[in-house]
């Protein structure tokens, strides 16, 4: 039996007495009306008070306090507090994030302390088709002369590339960016520490849309872009993650004043601050850490079991309809079938997703294209439902059995 | 005879005649009625429309646009755009300008920058006392095993410390977080020219306040923050200058997505950008960068030369009546005599100068102080009045005549 729109309907209804999630939608603004948004892998939504907290912040911290805002108001503890609010979500301990900088720049401090922490072995380990920002920047290190970088084609060549023992570190994506496919973290994590290599985890598609267990796992090393399912705001900052048994001696590559361990001392030597502190560099940015606190504190109530249950749900679901209803038409799934082996998205195989993906969206479908024939719905767990998937698929389906996606409007370029 | 309160009036008067600055003045929102506000230095005013600004970019950007707000608003511009309405106050041309990261990070990406295009000279000369931070950065450089340090006591030594022929930057606070003493840039740049080495300089504490001429002074790198006298916002993103003369074919340090040639055709291999972009490196800081807007396009419309009169109007007022009306009563202004040769704010040497700063917040006047004894008045061009200066040290003359910012009250921590 085909699913049908009653079945997303009692579905809503099913997850939603798992946890409430109909209080957790109402918890984000609504978008434009008439508008279905799976592009949470982009921008996750905006929860409804961030305006409110932003003008609370402009008025009461830039405009009346100033200077007290450091003393008497929380902006030097916002790198500290965001990042206790989003670790249950890592399944981290609080005093192991920090939210700071962007994800590139954590990157870099990251495979920086792995380098350290590891000599003198010199070799990164990563995937060839990583997002290309986390390559450019282990090429970057590599080209200091600071490391020697190993590619492998898939996770699966990873013991292949450790055989020599001569390994600091392996980055690896826990989601690949296109495919949406998952890594066994806890495996591969094993694996690495088996060879003497740390493991540094970019949890850009997977935090705040499905559990992870850092922690669990024994992950050594993480970090995460804020704006994605977390919904930090459009070019949030970023978060890190440090193993607090990897604590150390070690000095940070990015050496700041934030990171000292006592910052308003103005010593003139730099001391690293204990634990994950010492990866802080400069002054916190105040305002977007505002806008970040609005969705730190909904992360705060949600539980990570609950917030895994209903994402199955709903991918599980978009699977069994995009199978049914638009398989027939040649879209093919690219995307495990397996929840815990998905991230945040669901991603379609499609020659044409980049004029497919700017035809949904001209119908009111918000999703997003990669190259080179991906197609990708980014599922938020807090605000999606089964009900908009249900809709979604029936306009997909109707663009693929029209054929009006080719229209040559639909062949823009995309970011 | 002593200046008294009509003479202030009367050159608040004058100045406006050079320039409308009754205008400029409201262009910001006015803090907290009764309270005079000398800390520019630490964060600058609000421009009276930040609020607006972010209310737009809330509800039609992050709810409304999202993911479209990459390709259809300005988000990936900002950098540049912003980079090029500051450009002027720093004597740059708007291409060698970009926003971005914070000042401490920005440091580190320029020192790295320049020991690639100086190697194999790898001595960083940097000013012992400088603001802690600039220190903190080489000191982290020095530890990774790429550069060595060479610290001068005062900028007089510099002659000295270039002799050797193996210096490859000398880097410069404009002027002195403390003391306020400004440098020659034009003269100590060509002495680093004239020893091969290359020059960098820390703005924070004169851009916004004073004129800047970077490129005149032949100046080949700089950085420095957003929300002091650039009024950013708390936190803002700091800033970078490059000059384009020095372009070539180094990497960048921190190598990220951002600072490639072609960012969203998603190349697997790093390409540097062309000029200053190759030092972005992450996603911007969209929320922060629309509050800094609000300020840029105040900069787009001053001109530095009527900006760096009225400062020297300011502060000239300001130190006669400190003299006349203060230093009988123990108090040395501790900056520079000539504008010249002074920077944002006027600092006065006082033993007591934490207590006597509290004490002076307590009446409504927001100094500030930093060990071990100065007391700092940040005069912002735009906003303050002479008849604010005379209201300020008619109340610091009090507090000074009757003893009373000896209150053990006034002995707290500061920031």
């Amino acid at each position: 039996m085909l699913l049908n729109a009653q079945d997303c309907a009692a579905l809503d209804q099913t997850t939603s007495a798992l946890a409430d999630f109909d209080a957790w939608r109402s918890a984000f603004a609504p978008g434009p009306e008439g508008t279905l948004y799976f592009d949470a892998n982009s921008i996750g939504p905006m929860p409804v008070d961030a305006p409110a907290r932003m003008q609370q912040v402009l008025d009461a911290g830039w405009r009346q306090a100033r200077r007290r805002g450091w003393s008497e108001l929380d902006w030097l503890q916002q790198p500290a507090s965001l990042g206790a609010a989003i670790a249950p979500m890592l399944g981290a301990n609080a005093a192991e994030v920090r939210v700071c900088d962007t994800t590139s720049i954590n990157q870099y401090k990251l495979l920086f302390f792995a380098l350290s922490h590891a000599a003198p072995r010199r070799v990164i380990v990563l995937e060839q088709d990583v997002f290309p920002s986390n390559r450019y920047v282990a090429e970057g290190i590599a080209r200091s002369g600071l490391a020697e970088l190993r590619f492998i084609r898939h996770a699966d060549d990873l013991q292949a590339a450790l055989a020599a023992q001569d390994v600091a570190v392996v980055a690896l994506s826990h989601v690949d960016y296109r495919t949406s496919a998952r890594l066994d973290m806890a495996a591969l994590t094993r694996l690495a520490h088996d060879h003497g290599a740390l493991a540094l985890w970019d949890l850009s598609h997977s935090a705040g849309a499905v559990a992870i267990e850092l922690k669990a796992a024994q992950a050594d090393l993480a970090v995460g872009c804020g704006y994605k399912y977390l919904c930090g705001g459009p070019g949030a900052p970023a978060y890190l993650y440090v193993n607090a048994q990897l604590q150390g001696a070690h000095w940070p590559a990015l050496a700041g004043w934030m990171g000292h361990a006592d910052t308003f001392s103005f010593e003139p030597g730099y001391r690293p601050a204990p634990g994950t502190d010492r990866f802080l560099v400069g002054t916190p940015a105040v305002l977007a850490n505002v806008a970040f606190s609005a969705a730190a504190d909904i992360w705060r109530r949600v539980s990570p079991a609950a917030l895994n249950a209903r994402h199955r749900s709903l991918t599980d679901t978009l699977i069994e309809l995009l199978d049914e209803q638009c398989g027939p038409l040649g879209l093919t799934v690219a995307s495990p079938r397996s929840h815990a082996q998905r991230g945040g998205h669901v991603a379609l195989q499609f020659d044409g997703a980049a004029p497919l993906s700017q035809a949904m969206v001209a119908r009111g479908v918000v999703v997003s294209s990669r190259k080179p024939d991906a197609l990708r719905f980014g599922v938020h767990p807090l605000t999606t439902t089964h009900a908009d998937l249900w809709r979604a698929v029936q306009i997909l389906r109707d663009l693929l059995a029209t054929g009006d996606w080719r229209d040559p409007r639909f062949n823009g370029q995309v970011i």
